[in-house]
This record gives structure tokens, C-alpha cells and sequence, in this order.
């Protein structure tokens, strides 16, 4: 790791294929869907990966990390984000070339659709299962068929199905609590989906996020999945227990910048602009913006007692460090850090560009 | 700005320009040095605007950033970050072009630059007064005078000085804990140099952050200044009251991606990748991630009863929107949003390349 300067996402690449392995055969397993979300890494060789475990159809956050994708080659590519109608040239480019599917989560922009699409695009109807971000009402069905009998009459949009996103499981103090969330909401989305499947027999539901797809061994009541943060999951995963520490595939590696002995702390280059301030709750240390590790050839080693980043601004992140463990971090030395949200780090970190461990090169 | 369709900051030129007129201003006045940090811009459009106001020194906070303005001209930057001797060559490239400064803020430092550096570097070093994070104790005079010994038998390394950082003045709570963190910083920063100057009789003192910079009129004991987020202003510093409403010189254009009428909330394409997760805390309001105005061709518009943005994920910002200005958020629209952090907002949004109101273009 000695070509690296500055504050760099590793990447384990064992660790990672092995978890999209993983959510591969459990979709396989279960005869669903899987449409991993791409956001998390956006990363080209990343995604290769999941080609490699037989991945055909991605979901992105925006539209041009669509394009981003489509021109490595991936051709079915669901934007999970509400479709931005500002962006309707890049739409129409996308879907004259790709099998684009945007989401629908307000009626109010079928007007703008029909006068501006130019191609036949696919869309998903968001609903709203509890996390109040956006999205129909599941139980609101009026709305619902008003909304399909007025994107029917437009002849470039094709609906194929509904799409729900559990964000309030992030929020959960217990499996229990998330394994609630599952039910009830796979069963709104169910429950819709069946009403409509009549008159739209090739509809198909679909299913997100990270804590509920690594607990929930069985799929029922959903065609699809699409969670993303799984493929690095993170100290808030770890926390949440959505996964265990072998199953995170990412740590930061930050260069020691000053010592403070006095006090025992070590100022690290990784602030606010390379771990977002994102951070996650940790019995009797508070707010925590990473876990430290020793860095090795081979990865990364966790302390038996857990050391926390407790302090950040943008360019500092500041860990108390006891004696026993000082040697570790020589001034210029590499510390790491598991970050607390891996998809907000790899946002920051993509254009120092990640460094893959088994390879012992920078990622393109 | 028809022309916006993703996230974008925009930019008042001419509250840029006045803000950036006034501080010059004040630093003549005061006959000290004024050395603008740059992180907060990251622009060499905007950086210009500070030549046109008689600026040659600046302080950026990483090496690449230097090498960035090193390449449009800036010939006299002080990296104000403790060095990270992980990028010597860099350094070496950048001390060989221009009057590079670099901070140590660990005597740790001093053998690796020792071994390193090929040609002259000016250095400062990095004092605590206050803020706990990094640098020497004012008050260690034989810890500054073992590493000034060292550092001289170092041909490589001149001394210039001694600088200090209140970041403490963030957390304040009162007008008056600012002057009291500004007088009790200055003050120590100018005893280490009054004693130190016998031996070195050109160094100087420079004193950094907006809110200070901002409330005080005229300054003694120090030679030089070092604000940045001032440029632009954000919320923070309006509820710090470092600056009034009318000295913000930003807002972000977001997209309205869908409306709830049944809850009254609007989801804004501005998440936590365009807006960071930093909050204020906002009487009667709790946490907030930014401000919604009014955006017109001139500029932007406060509403009477002010209007935050109190829920955001990584691409969603979501805000109440009374009944009275519902029709001002039309789907497809652009609200503003006066963001908490602007140099958080300017680091994550300059990829999407900034807007200048007053040229109606997007800024290189």
C-alpha cells in the first residue's frame, strides 16, 4: 500500500464477490429477481463482478450513472430514484439505446412524459410502505388506477410493476423490528400488485434495501430485489446486525498526519469530505464516524476493545488511541477506518479512485 | 435556469465579490496580511474574483487543491493542514514551481522531511489555542524551541511563523464566547511570536476561520488572516450571526421530484451526496439541512415563516410545504435551498460544475 497518498477506499474483492454471491443464490433460491443497486460502489470493474455471478439487470440513483453503466455494456437499468424531468434529453438518449425503467412516485408528471418521451421507457409505480419519503399510498387504489388509466393513454410508457423501499429499516433498534418491516411491506406490495396483476398480467413487484435482504432468508411476496449496500456493507450494517464483520469489504485508509501524545490522540487525513458526517450510535461511546483498524497485506484487523473516529470536520478525523496500541499509527503510516456508511465514502473517495487488496493496484 | 437539471449551487457574483471587497477591505485596515482559504470555493473562476481584489496569497487544505491553483497562476499557497508526507513528491513538484507553504503541527514530521524534501519549503507550525485538534500547546515554549532546533539544521526548511485555527468558534453559543475565543487565541498566538521573533525576526502570526474574522472589526495580534467560508456565507454562519441574510452568496437549485398534498411534503432532488449531512440546530425547528427560497432570475427569497429541509437520504431532501406556497414548488420546478455547510455543498456539487446567477452560465 505504499502508493497510497492519500485518503483511499480498499477494497477487498474476496469479501465482496462472496456477497454478491450470496444475495445472488438467495434470490436464485428463493426464484426472484435480483437487481442489485449499483449507487453503493459505482464503479465499472465493481460491476463486473456481479456480471461475473450471473447479474443482468442493475438500479441506479441517477441518470447518469445510467449512462455511466450503460455504455460498460449493462442494458436493463432501473433509475430508483423519482424520475427528474429536468433531465429529459439524457432520458430519451438512455432509452433510445437501453432498456430504461424510471420510477413513478407523483402523478403530476405524466403531463411532462407524454409531451417529451421520445421512446418507448418502462416504469415502475413507487410505493409508499412506511418509510414516508415518497410515493402512493398502497392502500389508496383509486389513485392508483387513475394514475394507470392516465399513463395508459401514453403510448412511450409501459408499466411493469410497483416498487417499495424499506428506508425505516435503518432506523430499527431489533431483527425483530426489521423483520416486521419485511412482512408488512412485502404484503402492501403484494396485496397491490395481485389487484392489478388482472389487467396488467406481466406486472412484477420489487423490493429494496440492505437490512431486510441480508436477514430474511426466503423472499416471499416480492419478484424482485434490489439492495445495493451489501455488496461493502459498513459499521451501521454491522451495528444493525445485517451482516457480520467478515462480511464488510471495505475500510478507508487514512494517512496519520499528527500525534498528540499528551493526549492520546491521532489525527488522521479523513474528514468530513472523505467519510461524510455520517455516523452511528455505539453503546458507550456515542456518535462514532468509523471504527479504526490495523491495516495489513491481507486487509484488516479489528481491536479487541473497539477504537472509534469520535471527532471529524472536513479534513480531520481525530481517534483517542491507548498506549498499548500507539506504535501502530507512526506519524505517515496508514490507519484504517470502517466507515460507518460505505455508499456516502465511496461517493467521496470514487475520484482518488479505490484500491483493490488482492490486486495491490488502483481500480479504474 | 432552464438550463439546470441536476443539484446545483448556484452563485451571487456580486454578494461574492462584496464579501470577498470586505474582508480585503478590513485586512487593509488593519495593515495585516490577508490570506483567503480557498477549500471553500475550489474554483479558479471564483479565485480570480479574489485576485481582482488584490489577493497573491492563498491557504488551500490538501496538495492537490495547491497544485490545482499553482496551475492558474497562484504562486504563494500555504497548505493549512498538517503535512502528509505521504505526497513528498508532490510537495518537492510544488516547491519547485511556487512559494509553497507547508504546516507542522508534529515534530514527528521532521526526519521524513528531512530525508525528502529537494527543495526549499517554508514552513509554519501549527498551534492548539483552544480547539483541541491538532498542534503545539502555546504555552510549551521548550517544545517549540527543541522543534525550531531541529527543523534548522533542516537546509531545506525555512521557518515563517506560527498559525492558528479556532475551530471552537463553531460551537459558540453567543456574539460574546467569539470575541472571547478571538482575544484568548490572538493573544497566545502573539506571545509565542513575540518570543520567538528575537531569534527569527521575519516570521509572522496568521489566525484563521470566518467567525471570527467576521465579527471583528479590526485586528490585532496577528499579522494575517485566513477565513474562507465567508465567500459564500451559509446557514451556519447566518445562525452564528458571522453574517447577515444578505451576505449569503449561495443557494442550491433542486429539482421537485414529487409532492405529497395528503402530508404537505416536497421531496427534492438534494440529498445527502449534494447537500452533506451537516445541521443546524434552528430555534422552535430542532435539526435542520438547509433552508428553502424562493428561486428567481435575480436571485432568491426568504419566506416569512421560515421553511427548512428537516428529513434527507442520500438522494432525497424533503421539506413541509404550507398550503400558502404549494404552488411555488410545481413538479419539475427548482427550489433553493440555502445550504448548512457551504463548503461541504461547494466540495460535493463542484462535479456538476457551479451556476453564476448574473452571466446565466454554468462557471469553468
Amino acid at each position: 500500500m505504499d502508493e497510497i497518498a492519500l485518503p483511499t477506499l480498499i477494497i477487498d474483492e474476496e469479501i465482496c464477490r462472496r456477497n454478491i454471491r450470496n444475495m445472488a443464490a438467495k434470490a436464485t433460491h428463493s426464484k426472484i429477481f435480483f437487481r442489485p443497486h449499483f449507487k453503493t460502489h459505482q464503479s465499472l470493474e465493481i460491476g463486473r463482478w456481479f456480471r461475473d455471478a450471473g447479474v443482468t439487470r442493475i438500479a441506479v440513483s441517477s441518470f447518469s450513472m445510467a449512462n455511466y453503466f450503460a455504455k460498460d455494456g449493462w442494458n436493463d437499468i432501473m433509475v430508483a430514484f423519482p424520475v427528474n424531468t429536468r433531465e429529459l434529453p439524457l432520458i430519451n438518449d438512455l432509452s433510445s439505446k437501453i432498456n430504461l425503467s424510471i420510477l413513478i412516485a407523483d402523478a403530476d408528471v405524466l403531463d411532462t412524459l407524454e409531451q417529451n418521451l421520445t421512446h418507448l421507457t418502462d416504469f415502475y409505480i413507487k410505493l409508499d410502505v412506511g418509510n414516508n419519503r415518497s410515493g402512493f399510498d398502497p392502500e389508496n387504489l383509486d389513485a392508483l388506477t387513475a394514475l394507470l388509466e392516465k399513463a395508459g393513454r401514453n403510448l412511450m410508457l409501459e408499466f411493469r410493476g410497483f416498487v417499495a423501499h424499506a428506508g425505516h429499516a435503518y432506523q430499527t433498534q431489533s431483527l425483530n423490528d426489521v423483520h416486521k418491516i419485511y412482512k408488512t411491506g412485502t404484503e402492501q406490495l403484494s396485496n397491490v400488485k395481485l389487484h392489478f396483476e388482472k389487467q396488467y398480467p406481466n406486472i412484477i413487484s420489487s423490493w429494496g434495501d440492505t437490512p431486510t435482504c441480508s436477514l430474511v432468508n426466503e423472499f416471499h411476496d416480492s419478484d424482485e430485489i434490489r439492495p445495493g449496500n451489501f455488496v461493502f456493507y459498513d459499521l451501521t450494517q454491522f451495528h444493525l446486525a445485517s451482516c457480520d464483520w467478515e462480511h464488510i469489504g471495505v475500510a478507508v485508509a487514512a494517512p496519520v498526519v499528527s500525534r498528540q501524545k499528551d493526549r492520546n490522540e491521532i489525527v488522521l487525513y479523513a474528514g468530513a469530505v472523505h467519510l461524510s458526517k455520517d455516523f452511528v450510535k455505539v453503546p458507550d461511546a456515542g456518535k462514532v464516524y468509523g471504527e479504526i483498524v490495523k491495516l495489513t497485506p491481507d486487509g484488516w484487523l479489528r481491536y479487541n476493545e473497539p477504537i472509534y473516529v469520535t471527532r471529524i470536520s472536513q479534513e480531520h478525523g481525530i481517534f483517542y488511541c491507548p498506549d498499548e496500541f500507539w506504535d501502530d499509527f507512526p506519524q505517515g503510516s496508514l490507519a484504517g477506518i470502517i466507515p460507518v456508511h460505505s455508499c456516502l465514502a465511496a461517493d467521496l473517495l470514487r475520484h482518488n479512485r479505490f484500491y483493490n487488496l488482492k490486486t495491490g493496484t488502483f481500480m479504474e
